[in-house]
């Protein structure tokens, strides 16, 4: 008889847990060459549900969707000073195409700035032409030494805004409000408490004046960088030049900002819900809220799959993404464990002692069984997924609070990194922030928005503090 | 005062008209690498009205969306004799990454049969894993020495659907289902009078055993290839040793389909509706189905622009997609060419003395205004934007029932496809098939599913014709 193998135990060891049910729940699976990753259909459905709520989100805050080419032409990166060093190590580029050695050698995009600046200054003339408020879904490639399915792979999903102001208060507008629609999100989409915040110079994009982050932890204590959205400045517009007349007849640089998340959030869904039994899903994201298990022999399976089939249809009616698991190869034993891996919110059982009496039987992901009537059970289960996510997002908000410590002492501050976030004070020098990287693997992960202000002294080498608050240090994925 | 210019006229430059309309209309922009384009929101907001419903087209018929990876090693490629053969010169090949050349230079994916193939073979161990009936939307790259907007870039947006079968009867009869709902979109949605059959073997995919194909009419005679759907036989899945257990506990290779359509079906639709004024789009996908042009004076803007508001929430209310255009910079003169450009269906004219009269005025894209009393008027447009759609899809069969002829001499053929389609007897020998085209600039189309059954000889060698019909010969994009 099949039967479900679990992970490997979080604790025993959490990276190897993360490959495992990446590979058992068939989120995705290795592809040949290497850094990709193919992403299979479960592992699909959950994206198109995260890009289907941020591409309304989007397009609520005003944003409309085009497309800019795979291939930019490499001079075209070597504009923009900073851009071009933090990239270039990265670059996958074509030399030969169509059976010939190219002119110019192009690079396949790792980000969109430069090929959309150069569009920007053919379009853009005038103020009457302001903002340029645009979004693309896409695929781009960064060369990356160390991979990891999700998070760090050489091809990756994801989607790129990129936006063009009259004037620095309105991109600076922009920066912050499109990190608060990655935020609520993050929050009520995907149930992961993030602590947004600004990036440390050292930390920031490539290009950008400031780069705005949400951080959130994972089960094993380390962070994770989940979307971030850059204030730009004019750096690009004064590499690709681009101007406008202004009302005041005046020609100007226009302000940009560009913000992505990438499907590095499945990752981190993955790594904050998850547990030995395999995945935890969000509700609002899952690609299978309930998952309805039949149970029948011989003689009860017409009348149990009568039953099951009714109160998918009745789910289905109030917008719920339900499946019946009829398939008769396998035991209810081993579809209970698969839709556990899996991370299905809720699961209805389904007997024929139940369809006789009129009930089935409720278990939730996060534990705990029922027996409920049929009737009303379709029209409690909003209500339920709706306490389901609060449920995992307390879960995570509490596990972060524990495994955050305000640290002033360096000692101490290796202790906190080991297991969790520190809070700390720092001077602010880059060079004193790689130090602590290199001592204690750490990095300076956000300088948290609504932190209160607070003054002391560096936490490595006693210099007074900058950012008049403390930052918060994790090691990173 | 702003003026709206027209493309060039069809009559005097078809081909200049498509490329005006484009840029005018702002669905597309050329590139920096060539044969790229920029898709501009407008024209994006037309693929992605396509793409969501092919999507559910293809999720009702049991699809699930995935993705495989833009990088190919070259030796996958390699792997299948007639795939590589066909594919080969349009390559673009990726040879250096992260600052290093590469062991095996990387092809960039110009369709996906092969990376797909080789996990299919991880994947599938037994029948209960078939059949595989799997979707991607993606980028691929073909390096065309001759590129037109939407219709030949070197990178285009598509879907490719790819399928596994434990039967050759399934996968011919998967085969046929997709192409008939490609059709179904075609006509149902784009108004598109295609004509569904089979590619001849010169004209077939490389590494198919037959292609199906749909094939629509242009306004200038020529004919679009506007969706093809494969019958791949086993030639991928030895190339592959893609094998299944079967019920009868025998070790067999699976059949396997593949299926696209992409971004050059909006060229399909440019070019079937459009006009000297610009686009005319299916309001079924068409972006914008309803643009509101309020009409004022300063006194009488608030009334105005107050009616136009309440319409359209009463318009999107009955899930229509409308726009009100309120830019005061413009005329309404300005503003009725500049829709027309773009190819809205209706336009709603409504001022003051509109207002005070409780009416405003429709026009229609295809011609004709009235008066309409403004109680009702929301209510009236999801029956008139369906009669638009039926007039759109008979304007354009009539148009190719009189572009197309049955013909039996060559001297009669070259008459025929100069402007339109020929419906000739043909041998089937690929020789002569390449002759006609030399000397023609035709190539067979589609030998199609629904002619008559037929016997005759070849139009140009006069050997006994193959196929039992008529094939339809054109020239062709």
């Amino acid at each position: 008889m099949a039967k479900v193998k679990g992970p490997t135990p979080q604790s025993e060891d959490f990276s190897q847990w993360y490959l495992d049910v990446i590979q058992m729940a068939e989120l995705a699976d290795y592809a040949p060459v290497r850094g990709t990753i193919v992403v299979r259909p479960y592992g699909y459905a959950l994206w198109e549900n995260v890009q289907r709520t941020l591409d309304g989100m989007f397009k609520a805050t005003g944003h409309q969707n085009a497309y800019f080419p795979l291939f930019i032409p490499m001079s075209f990166l070597q504009k923009e000073a900073e851009h071009v060093e933090g990239f270039s190590p990265e670059l996958a580029v074509v030399t030969h195409a169509g059976g010939e050695e190219l002119e110019e050698p192009l690079a396949i995009r790792p980000t969109s700035e430069t090929i959309i600046g150069y569009m920007w200054s053919k379009w853009i003339r005038s103020w009457r032409d302001l903002p340029q408020l645009l979004n693309q879904w896409n695929n781009v490639v960064r060369w990356e030494m160390r991979t990891r399915p999700f998070l760090r792979t050489s091809e990756f999903l994801w989607q790129e805004g990129h936006t063009a102001h009259a004037t620095r208060e309105e991109a600076e507008q922009e920066t912050a409000r499109m990190l608060g629609v990655y935020v609520d999100f993050a929050k009520n989409h995907a149930a992961l408490p993030v602590i947004p915040g600004r990036k440390t110079e050292r930390e920031k994009f490539a290009g950008a004046v400031y780069t705005t982050t949400m951080e959130a932890m994972m089960k094993d204590g380390r962070a994770l960088q989940s979307a971030t959205s850059h204030f730009l400045g004019q750096n690009f517009a004064r590499a690709f030049e681009i101007t406008f007349q202004d009302k005041d007849l005046k020609e100007k640089y226009v302000w940009t900002t560009s913000w992505g998340l990438s499907w590095r959030i499945l990752g981190g869904i993955i790594m904050t819900h998850g547990d030995d039994r395999g995945l935890v899903l969000p509700p609002r994201i899952a690609p299978i809220q309930v998952v309805i298990v039949p149970i029948y022999r011989a003689e009860s399976r017409e009348a149990v799959l009568a039953a099951a089939d009714r109160l998918a249809r009745e789910l289905a009616g109030l917008g719920l993404r339900v499946h019946t698991d009829d398939r008769d190869q396998y035991t209810p034993g081993f579809k209970f464990h698969d839709w556990e891996l899996k991370g299905v919110p809720f699961r209805v059982e389904l007997g024929p002692r139940d369809v006789e009496a009129g009930t089935a039987v409720l278990a939730s992901r996060l534990g705990g069984k029922e027996t409920l009537p049929l009737a009303g059970l379709a029209q409690a289960l909003p209500e339920r997924l709706d306490a389901f996510h609060d449920e995992l997002l307390r879960r995570a908000e509490r596990f972060q609070k524990e495994r955050t410590r305000a640290v002033d002492d360096y000692r101490t501050f290796k202790e906190a990194v080991a297991e969790g976030f520190a809070l700390a004070f720092h001077c602010g020098d880059p060079a004193c922030e790689k130090a602590i990287q290199e001592e204690t693997k750490a990095t300076a992960r956000v300088v948290p928005a609504d932190a209160p202000a607070e003054e002391g002294v560096c936490v490595r080498c006693g210099r007074p503090a900058a950012y008049g608050r403390r930052v918060v240090f994790a090691r990173a994925y």
